[in-house]
């Protein structure tokens, strides 16, 4: 046994967490690096959406939106995410996805900050960030979005025309991680508000909400809250704006008096106002489901294995695959990295990732040269960690991904 | 056997629907009057979602989006919904819920009609719908709703300021069918968009959206089209508008290129741009299950039903329940009136609903004083119509509502 398959089994039989695994459905000889763009299926998941279908829907009907919860699922699905992010209970509420709920606090922020009209958000930052505020800014005549680029503080960047300010904590290519409680006081000391973009951070990498001090955040649960493909995001506002922070999205199920049936909206009294219309019941229960594993979660372990992990991932791959110019393109730092490691390759990152996955070792490409591995600390063990940078170099090794049958590509990347 | 027992049975003999009722779950000795406000759960939908969840999410994972077709269910589905309304394949995406639909059809009205920036609203309409108005006006200065009382004809109020008029098709109390056709024309003579709520509409009363030349239209798919508690809601727009139109919900999977992480949205040059975030994809499978029922369906027998039913039911009940003070809140004339029929009753409709239920009668109660009993014809028979009209006759004569029992009021009405 050599030293790096030493140090994994240690690492493996140190790791509190490694019985978590077991709650999960892991398909047969898979090394699951994309956890962090979809989650594995907690085995209590496919029980919990039979029994929603087949039980609540079918015999409960109508009846349901009270008997079995489903009309409190917004907020009662947003208490189990509230200590992952540190939150407290009331202040997080699921509903609609990452883009809308995007939408909600941008607009939120502008109105809570009425005499600024800018959206500073980052240049390079998950497309999707970018395109809300932009159609928030082609929406409202005088809102506009100003961009910083990567290697500029964005706290440099606000001047007093600066309302809020949009940042992903965890950047979804490199991994950086931002300090979130410096950078929300130095964006606040400028007058502005911060909203915090979670997605790469819910569930793998520490994160304390209201230590930090911030206003507003929304995040991802299909990834490393494995709340099923396509789940409802969540939002957190900082309590202090919970009775005057208003969205544009003011659906029924925002209201204070849904079943009043008033013509006037009036926002109910806590954070459900940030929800809008009816949600995706089925799918919300999924979420609920998985989530319940969190509650017997030492949180502190887990972010110290997803470090942990990331790093032998590291160090692994730099060791085995020398000479085949993979550079590292998240922070070498355990406290600056998320739980996911970028490498670029100029060339044929895509064919090799394609390989990978022949494989049976799921990452992702991202455009144009990024090969991305997502470390999931809730279920994954460093020996799949180690057996994924082997396959890597033997790929890379062996040329094995310069095969016309790995150029191919689909919709969905 | 009386009149209206003959009738019942010669009608359900006669109806060539009548074995659809087989293909859902029907809990037994219910009779569910409320699928205007959520459809009977489809037998196969739970397969489905177990396939969907234990196999597709399970099993596939991140591949699932290309290998299962997740990426596209927001056309596909809208495909399958297409005909039911009257649009043809490649108009209609099913995302979001209906209320953000609403705020991305009235923000996208607002785009095509830039001189003009009133929002024409009912103000006896489903509240959401006035909500969404609301917050959107709220959110860009200069726009404004306003509204017209039931007794107004809406092309009447339409000064040069309207850019858009949001109407519901079938109004969610009284079932009174506006004109489509007549309406639109009138609407779009005056230089408005005209913007259609087909929520009490889809798969129970008929809809020609092309043939009456409307702009744009949204709706929901949990109530006659059975996809499920929260199912997600669907957008028509005519193709006229399809390369012009702009939403401000314009997040990455509505964009032309989601997967080449620019930084600059650019919309799909398709009705795909009305999508915005990642879709809930255990409910959107559940969705796509129930509307596969619709393949088969002669949707004109469908309509006629509709008509037979709400019909028969208003025959019944005036005859059964004579002397109780049930007033008729629904059109008379069949070509007036929706799938659902609403009587008013003061001063106890709640408690009389109440008692429906105990005695396994679902229909529901609108506040202040409606009783609203819905007919979705694709499940339902004529012996049922009448079993219900017996219910309340019977209760109404033995006065059976009047227990403190029946007065308790739960969050959901």
């Amino acid at each position: 046994m050599n030293t790096l398959d030493k140090r994994a089994n240690e690492l493996d039989q140190a790791d509190p967490l490694r019985t978590m695994r077991n709650q999960f459905h892991i398909p047969n000889g898979l090394i699951y690096l994309d956890g962090n763009s979809l989650g594995l299926m907690p085995l209590t998941a496919a029980a919990k959406v039979a029994e929603v279908t087949g039980n609540e829907w079918a015999n409960g009907l109508i009846r349901s939106w009270t008997d079995a919860g489903w009309f409190h699922l917004p907020t009662t699905v947003g208490d189990r995410i509230a200590p992952i992010i540190g939150g407290n209970p009331g202040e997080v509420t699921v509903a609609d996805s990452t883009s809308v709920n995007l939408f909600k606090c941008l607009a939120a922020a502008l109105h809570l900050n009425p005499d600024r009209q800018v959206i500073l958000a980052e240049g390079d930052n998950f497309p999707t960030d970018s395109y809300m505020a932009q159609g928030l800014a082609g929406l409202v005549p005088d809102v506009t979005v100003r961009y910083f680029e990567s290697h500029e503080n964005p706290a440099d960047c606000i001047g007093d025309d600066v309302a809020v300010v949009l940042l992903s904590h965890v950047d979804y290519r490199s991994s950086r991680i931002r300090d979130m409680t410096a950078t929300s006081k130095a964006v606040q000391e400028k007058g502005a508000l911060i909203l915090w973009d979670l997605s790469h951070t819910s569930g793998a990498v520490a994160c304390e909400l209201n230590n930090a001090n911030a206003d507003m955040a929304v995040g991802c649960s299909y990834k490393y809250l494995n709340g099923g493909p396509g789940a409802p995001a969540f939002t957190w506002v900082n309590q202090r704006h919970a009775a005057s922070i208003r969205q544009p999205l003011s659906g029924w199920l925002g209201h204070a008096a849904p079943f009043d049936f008033s013509r006037e909206f009036a926002p109910a009294d806590n954070a459900r106002r940030m929800v809008c219309g009816t949600p995706p019941v089925i799918s919300m229960a999924a979420l609920d489901e998985a989530l319940k594993l969190w509650e017997n979660v030492d949180l502190a372990a887990l972010w110290n294995k997803s470090s942990e992990m990331t790093a032998f991932f590291i160090e692994a791959v730099e060791q085995l695959c020398q000479g085949h110019n993979l550079t590292l393109a998240s922070p070498r730092n355990n406290s600056e990295r998320g739980s996911h490691v970028s490498f670029e390759l100029d060339g044929h990152g895509f064919e090799v990732m394609q390989a990978m996955v022949a494989r049976g070792v799921i990452g992702d490409f991202r455009s144009p040269s990024t090969l991305r591995f997502g470390f999931a600390p809730l279920y994954l063990s460093f020996q799949e960690v180690l057996q994924a940078a082997q396959h890597l170099a033997e790929i890379l090794e062996t040329r094995e991904w310069d095969n016309e049958i790995y150029r191919v590509r689909g919709a969905v990347t």
